[in-house]
């Protein structure tokens, strides 16, 4: 079955959303991924997801099937694929993940965007530089320029956060244990939203988390560590 | 086999530590907490726990094995009572749930403390007073008196932090999905000692997280409902 993920693009394809990580994560996690055909959209390209009944990506088609929201693309892979590896381990895995995602949106994205935001103008095409800036100028109340001014302050705040991740992959190398399940992708996807766009240092070279972000960018023969982005 | 658990005790026995709310949840999903001996231990009996080879409750003796710490006791029943219903749903479960336990100590407990710690004094014996007193406020840098007026201004960062359970408990009943986990657990810990001690209100009631509250008050034909504290 012909399998197509609408994913966030900026110059020459990079692909930098959260969402879209998690979701391209997902697909390699089912063996999916290397032949999943690739639709790059970037912000201006939002009518191209029309058909979709909404304007957000990642999208994924999979045959007649069309789902929207990177939740509901690994429940639907999930279901589809249940003879490939389970992303959650199970019904209270499936409960649990969803929450740890949950976390990343709300407490985690809202630390780490003041921290890369301003450098993704750096990583889009030109059509999209008015968008980009106006909607994110909107949503924080001041110029890229003074957001990017005052990271330096904010990586603390950031680090802080991560402060459960921290503790627990002290002791066990992924969310899910011995392996990555769909809670390890939704929050590697943040740091793959990071090192898409911003070469500034998000964690120390000996946090726990620097660790298990090494693990996973080698995972899947190395697939995320070959994407163009910043070294971390 | 005789299951002793050691657990903090106030006036009359009551019980509102949040990690001896944990291991007890813990005993009554395996269908132990009946029949397990409760040895009250107050905050001036710590040198009783000299035995576990540290100072804090709970602890759980089980026939020959003697374990201490939250996590160690569910992982422990886990391993020792696998016929029973599982507390994790698997391994990925077991690691995703103590990376919400490992949120609930770092980001839900810090928010939830300064609410209702001043009203802990109401709830435990004379002799623990002054120990009680002097460590709390050397841990916040303040009377009890002036943590407790500061407390309306507070209570919104806790709603916010709880909001990754809030988005997911307005579609699934429990963070485990269809039935609770110790994840569960391990937020409803952080309601039971609250509940165990104070009268501040910490949920509106038109909040998901205050539904499953509810359903888990009612768990275990219940138990938690029926623990001497504050209707909430």
């Amino acid at each position: 079955m012909a399998i197509t993920l609408f994913d966030l693009s900026g110059k020459a394809g990079r692909r930098f959303s959260p969402f879209g990580w998690r979701a391209r994560m997902a697909l390699a996690h089912k063996g999916l991924e290397r032949d999943a055909r690739v639709e790059p959209i970037r912000f201006s390209d939002k009518a191209k997801l029309a058909f979709s009944g909404q304007q957000l990506v990642p999208v994924l088609v999979d045959g007649d099937d069309v789902v929207s929201d990177s939740w509901a693309i690994a429940c639907h892979l999930e279901a589809a694929y249940a003879d490939r590896p389970s992303l959650f381990g199970g019904d209270a895995g499936r409960g649990m993940a969803r929450l740890i995602a949950a976390w990343v949106d709300t407490q985690v994205h809202p630390r780490l965007a003041p921290l890369i935001v301003a450098d993704v103008v750096d990583q889009i095409e030109p059509i999209d530089l008015d968008y980009f800036r106006s909607s994110r100028e909107t949503r924080f109340g001041k110029r890229l320029e003074e957001i990017r001014a005052e990271r330096e302050g904010r990586v603390d705040a950031f680090r802080e956060v991560l402060a459960p991740a921290r503790r627990v992959l002290g002791d066990q190398p992924y969310i899910g244990g011995a392996a990555p399940t769909f809670a390890d992708y939704a929050l590697f996807g943040a740091f793959m939203w990071a090192r898409g766009v911003s070469p500034f240092r998000l964690l120390a070279g000996d946090d726990p988390v620097h660790g298990w972000r090494e693990r996973l960018l080698d995972s899947f023969d190395g697939m995320p560590r070959r994407e163009p982005g910043h070294p971390v």
